[in-house]
């Protein structure tokens, strides 16, 4: 999507080397732009494990990137499965990052170690191109859900009006728009494809803490295109719904079961809570790279990761000088602790968005649309 | 309760003067413990405005002193009704501001104006001491719940065991300690009282966004007392109860009605459905005085305080110095809303923890302990 005028992706191979690869430091975002060139393997896992890549599509496509970096400097098998492992290990939930390393090295394990970056380069760039083309299908089969919410005097019996002047609001959770993946976003696909054809909607975006990927990177991306919106703690929807301000809730996914149960940012099941609770409408947008179809008990079997208590316990903002700094907003003897994501289970999502359609957060929901699983 | 050994209350009157008053600057802490000398009624209705003085049950004793520094300026009967009238307006939601500044008119309407200064001290000092013997009666009310917690493998069918180590896992939201009443706390003197009975429990404290009141506070004034907790994300607590890692929620209201729908902090009603999904009790600590009895739809008909967007788009908190510093949190061209409340339907509440005891969150239970009021 555009950043004041411009096109951009969230990751892209420079065009005059022809091999490094650039991607936004996301964590310096809202503040300032800053595009981090990567030239080596580690440098690559780094940008994932600290987040200045993050969102599941897009950490499988600088996954890629990083075996292709990895093997411009050992192209033997034993180097690139080595690689594959490290780079598959910089963050323990998202399915997709396992499943674009298994992608490449399939394909590279039948290329001859001296065709292999070449060949990894061209497959990485396969990657990236497929997220973009699944992530605008998503926006396309998301599209009717809003333009249904907009006809209606409310969502499922709430003639209610339009309490804030706008004809649909959406809430979202984290940040699943473009920056998370390569173009378009999931959860913000919709709301772009709503936004650019006419639709009057406005954008609840949940802060998401500890990160605030909501208040930085949400409200940032939307507030670059354009679309409407308000930032509002993540304590806040469920009161929202309550009150009628609320028509439909779309987010992503790190990792959905194949029985429909979503693994995504800490907090999402409580919003899922809130919607069933109010008969608001809640979607997980995401592609179907992100179904495990191993996981049938997405509580019980999906792992959650643990992420620093700094994250919880310090903030990073900007100061009134415009400098970037990180303080302690928690009491200087506590300590916390910072699960990063929570399982919604199938029973309070709605419905499923993927690039082949909507369907039923359940097997036989997933297994309509993805009939080659059975 | 204690400070490093020292016994403090969060509202008295000056020792040597006998009229000042003091507090503790409640936006300072947990940074530093600032006491606030308060001589005007403008510096007290700031105090509470301002949240320097904050939770209900405190809020109602301040503004029984601030009523009593009016008069000491001007005791006639209209300065009375009108001083009264400006008090009450400082904060729209919490209705035990109401309640003491009717209980001090009430008397004082009877008393001749050259009296009533003295009686107003009187009958504000009478409001903190009730106020004190309220909240040690909560604690002892809540204690079995904790106790009965301890003693079974689980709560409701879940024998998971013991997660973190600790006999009982409590999760409460914002802070309803002694910091936000006189002395002890509601949700908190149940825990204070059995912690002090040597029950070995483990709070999880939620952040409370925008203000924070639970990792500034809550942390603070337990970890002061000795209490081991840990602060988490308000995003959090639905996972954890999902994960048989909370044995029950204990949280305090700003107003309940008659019927047991209970106003607090904003997110709290996104804990109680994640309590009811996943069978953990919640339960509502309060004094009676916070009940309106007027009201019988909480959703419906309370009024919710829209705070300052900059609650949200800004942070305060301790840079690496030690200095006190507020920064930009949100994107910058983004602007954000602040609901400083929701309310929890009864339906979601186990019960109600009061001075006089347990009952269920309905009519039937309130009427059962306060049959004065049928």
């Amino acid at each position: 999507m555009k950043i004041n005028g411009t096109a951009y992706r969230s990751v892209w191979v420079d065009t005059e080397d022809s091999w490094s690869v650039h991607i936004l430091d996301q964590t310096k975002l809202p503040w300032s732009l800053d595009v981090v060139r990567l030239v080596t393997r580690d440098q690559a896992a780094h940008a994932i494990s600290s987040m200045q890549a993050r969102g599941a599509p897009l950490i499988g496509a600088v996954a890629a990137y990083a075996l292709c970096l990895a093997l411009r400097n050992d192209a033997s098998t034993e180097a690139m499965e080595r690689d594959a492992e490290l780079i598959g290990a910089t963050r323990p939930t998202a399915v997709n990052l396992r499943w674009a390393l298994e992608r490449m090295l399939t394909r590279l394990r039948n290329t001859l170690p001296s065709e292999r970056v070449a060949v990894a380069y061209e497959e990485a760039a396969l990657i990236a191109d497929e997220d973009v083309a699944r992530n605008e299908a998503i926006g396309r089969h998301g599209l009717p859900l809003i333009q249904a919410a907009a006809r209606q005097p409310r969502c499922m019996g709430r003639p209610l009006g339009r309490p804030l002047g706008h004809a649909v609001n959406v809430l979202t959770h984290c940040n699943a728009g473009w920056l998370a993946t390569v173009d378009w976003g999931t959860a913000l696909a919709p709301i772009y494809a709503a936004f650019n054809a006419g639709i009057d909607l406005h954008v609840w975006v949940d802060e998401t803490r500890p990160r605030n990927q909501g208040a930085a990177l949400t409200a940032w991306e939307l507030g670059k295109h354009g679309v409407p919106h308000t930032v509002v703690a993540d304590n806040a929807g469920g009161h929202f719904m309550q009150h009628g301000m609320v028509d439909l809730v779309i987010v992503g996914a790190d990792r959905v079961t194949r029985t429909g149960d979503a693994a995504n940012k800490i907090g999402t099941y409580l919003k899922a809570l809130a919607a069933r609770d109010n008969d608001v409408p809640f979607w997980v947008a995401m592609p179907s790279s992100t179904i495990d179809w191993t996981v049938s008990d997405g509580v019980a079997e999906i792992p959650i990761e643990q992420r620093a208590a700094a994250e919880v316990t310090d903030m990073t903002g900007q100061m009134a000088d415009g400098t970037i700094a990180t303080m302690r907003v928690v009491a200087t003897d506590s300590r916390a602790a910072n699960p990063a994501f929570d399982v919604t289970p199938a029973r309070l999502v709605t419905g499923l968005i993927t690039e082949r359609g909507c369907c039923a957060a359940s097997a036989e929901g997933l297994l309509a649309l993805f009939p080659e699983r059975r």
